[in-house]
């Protein structure tokens, strides 16, 4: 068997985000964390760690990590159905990435008495769908909501719904360009806001108004930001139903143009293997989506 | 002279985060972008541009860069000198770094108007605060706004005020782990939330209390889902004032310990040679921002 002081050592590392912190939550000194990792790098016989900071795992040592956060989840499962092993009932912690828009709205509201129920912490990962799968590949999380739906070797994906979005602006915004009604090539002279280069929503919205070419925008990678941007009039764009209810109920943003959402599809990848609790929060998700998701 | 065409190739590709949008901006075809950048390549010996999606500067790329804004920045100036020189009216750009929190809550508000009057757009990046002044020094961004006080080299910073930063939970948090009354060694053994490795806000708040040692924390890289977490209950943490003003006036979060807020402070780090609309920028973050910051 592995030496799990050593692995445990490198994970606390790595979520903890750096060797002090790690020595904090193990109860160790600082030097023995070291140690600890030194000691693992000198069995396997090359780096486990990215010496930035916070420190990264090395190739080698994701896939350590990867087999860690297997083995915990198993061990889980084990501790339930033996209940002596139970070890002081530290919590579990599941590594998820996700996309912004749906951490920004309905995550919390999903997850949050299940993870008080099940005594689970969330490492949560802000990711785009390409970058979160090839975590997920890299076995650096459990699991990972996001646009795509094929899913990666021993994991599983499972259609949860859509999100809506809906093209707003601020009523000042609208009475500036668009004072003599709407009118799509004009829209694409107006400055929009997009959330990041991989952000094709704005394009999409566009195109399907007939606009091909390229357009003004703002650069906003942050979700609430784009919000805030949108209600100060520094730009139109497309925002989840969800997160705008309230403006657009009390008209502090407006459709641009009536009725013309975009559904976005988001997908649940989870690993085949991944113990319990992780089928457990699938279940869930499957059965509760449908409150904040539009159906497929 | 520098042959421009090549440099606002480069600029392209970065800032709109690939080939094919940065021939659509510049009105070219996607050949003729990677003929300009191999020609600039060729001219300065070595690459530009790290070909990865979306494609990031080199080194002696990213010194380009930073000339290009600098000598867009002073073009703009001779324009309003010269306005025969105008070229079409293309808004400018002004690319800043900012922490998370700020871009969630004030920014837009402060910087709204502003843009639209100067017809700037802004490419946003989040960072903290030692990223954003990396990114400064690099030349990557015109400004930087952040917690840190030392200017780099040929900046200055300003100090604009202080976030106030309260530790919020949800009632059904409280009733769950404070029935009794507060208690800062109970706390220290519920689950908190904290945005990222270098979020050690959490960790100020419970040495401000006596407790020293680590604690349970989810881990969630975003504003908004920060304040969702702590919304579902799913843990305690600390959030902008600005940000829960209608969460705490309708009871749906609650301080957890009256009045013991942390304020940190905000510095606004700008070229010192940025030219008149960072100038101009600067000036209205200095006489505004004291409307969402509290005084230093």
């Amino acid at each position: 068997m592995f030496d799990y002081k050593l692995l445990a050592a490198l994970a606390a590392v790595v979520e903890q985000g750096g060797f002090e912190r790690a020595a904090q939550v193990l109860g160790l000194s600082q030097s023995a964390v070291s140690q600890r990792i030194k000691l693992l790098e000198a069995r396997v016989g090359q780096p486990v760690l990215v010496r930035i900071a916070p420190p990264g795992p090395t190739e080698v040592g994701r896939q350590l990590l990867n087999h860690v956060q297997q083995v915990r989840l198993l061990e889980r499962d084990l501790q339930r159905q033996v209940p002596a092993l139970e070890d002081g009932g530290m919590p579990e912690r599941l590594r998820i990435a996700l996309n912004a828009d749906s951490l920004a709205t309905w995550w919390a509201g999903a997850v949050g008495q299940f993870c008080a129920e099940h005594k689970v912490l969330t490492d949560l990962v802000v990711e785009d769908q390409e970058v979160g799968l090839k975590r997920m590949r890299a076995g650096d999380v459990a699991a990972c909501l996001c646009g795509s739906e094929r899913p990666v070797a021993g994991a599983r994906s499972l259609a949860l719904g859509a999100m809506r979005y809906r093209a707003l602006a601020s009523p000042a915004f609208m009475k500036q360009h668009f004072a003599q009604g709407f009118d799509a090539c004009r829209l694409a002279r107006t400055p929009a806001i997009v959330y990041g280069p991989d952000d094709f929503l704005q394009h999409r919205y566009l195109a399907s108004l007939g606009m091909q070419d390229g357009f003004l925008h703002h650069l906003c990678p942050s979700s609430e930001g784009f919000l805030r941007m949108t209600e100060a009039g520094l730009g139109w764009g497309l925002v989840p139903e969800l997160q705008a209810r309230e403006q657009l109920a009390s008209g502090q943003l407006v459709e641009i143009c009536s009725d013309t959402p975009i559904d976005v599809p988001l997908y649940w990848h989870h690993w085949r293997n991944g113990g319990q609790l992780l089928a457990q929060l699938t279940d869930h998700l499957r059965h509760s989506a449908h409150h904040w998701l539009v159906p497929l």
